[in-house]
């Protein structure tokens, strides 16, 4: 069976990182049966057979493939009798932009307003380097990068129009059903909802819609993991 | 012969509207020839037929169809036989974002640059209502807007970030080859390029390498647009 190094918090069963988020999504998407395997950030010698210190790392028997945009794409390469994650040449090219939006974009915005809960809910033995590695990113001490969230959230809110404007009009990122582009994208949401009762939508947004649906594919697979309520 | 309603500037072959550059490219795509007709943000009546105020506005023979999207959609759909613009179903459905993302996000920052620099360069009998309309949605003077622009071209070009990422590892966002997603985000530069000398991008980006790319398709259709250096 396929192996996910995957990301977790004080309790083994708290997974929150957005990238092992859209590897588990698109596993399931594939129809693949996956074995979790908890991981710290401190971890680093329990995956250092993939010669790099983050997850998500995927094993599948002798092989294994590290950084989420390649587990994607070994995945629809390795498994094209399962369902598509890329819906063909264009739609993986044209993928790499949500990605890359999410990463350098949507997910740097919530960051900013979740910090301090992933503090909260990361291993002890994880504290220190988490706050030491995010408050250089962040040029901040991680109290002051959330102190004025209530406020920043609307800014936050308004910086999803590209996304809102899209899912106005179709049910997902990938049309009439979700591809890859939407577990990329997603993963940030759940991310946050895995350690953070904070609201980052209203409830008439298109968005908080697609969330909805998100959650409930494959069999509720997001929704029934450890978080809070959205 | 196809017609294309298409925005001009005080000199008839100043074409400058981001919008009919996505179709003017998207139609060159497609190997369709058309004829373009100068238009003015006040010639309501020249495209009263189409029941809106708006360009592009394409006539087929008897049909006619307006919104840029709109029009590539119905080019792709009527003319099959041509190169695709999508891609697929799942490269449409994606599109919509880049699409978004261009009109609610990186047009809006191009705009705070160079909105003095379009005044100049529209039709006497548009300019009252193009300075009217722009100060009323941006909130102040368009002197105002543009006054610290060598200082906001630095967020700028930080702001392009996923586009920079994308283009780093692929030669256009549709992949090897341009799709429409590159037409809707290259229609912001070029409008930019038609009627502003500002440097909106560095040399040594790959957004500028892009540019170029994009420039010099379909016969340097783009490149040979009256406009200024980039």
């Amino acid at each position: 069976m396929l192996k996910l190094y995957d990301l977790a918090g004080a309790e083994p069963d708290r997974r929150f990182s957005p990238y092992c988020w859209r590897i588990k999504m698109a596993l399931a998407h594939k129809g693949l049966e996956v074995e979790t395997i908890p991981w710290r950030f401190t971890d680093k010698e329990a995956i250092a057979f993939s010669k790099q210190g983050r997850v998500p790392v995927l094993v599948d028997g002798e092989r294994w493939v590290n950084d989420s945009w390649a587990i994607a794409d070994y995945l629809d390469a390795t498994y094209p009798e399962h369902p598509t994650l890329f819906g063909g040449p264009a739609g993986k090219a044209l993928a790499k932009f949500h990605a890359n939006w999410t990463d350098a974009f949507m997910q740097l915005g919530m960051l900013k307003l979740v910090v301090l809960d992933i503090l909260k809910h990361v291993d002890a033995k994880d504290r220190d380097y988490f706050r030491k590695s995010r408050e250089e990113r962040l040029g901040k001490t991680l109290e002051e990068v959330v102190a004025n969230r209530d406020k920043d959230v609307h800014a936050f809110r308004e910086s999803l129009l590209p996304l809102r404007l899209t899912l106005r009009v179709q049910p997902f990122l990938g049309g009439e059903k979700p591809l890859y582009a939407d577990y990329a994208v997603f993963g940030g949401f759940q991310w946050c909802r895995c350690i953070s009762d904070f609201k980052l939508l209203e409830p008439n947004d298109p968005v908080y819609a697609w969330r909805q649906r998100m959650l409930e594919l494959h069999g509720g697979l997001a929704a029934k993991a450890k978080g809070y309520p959205v």
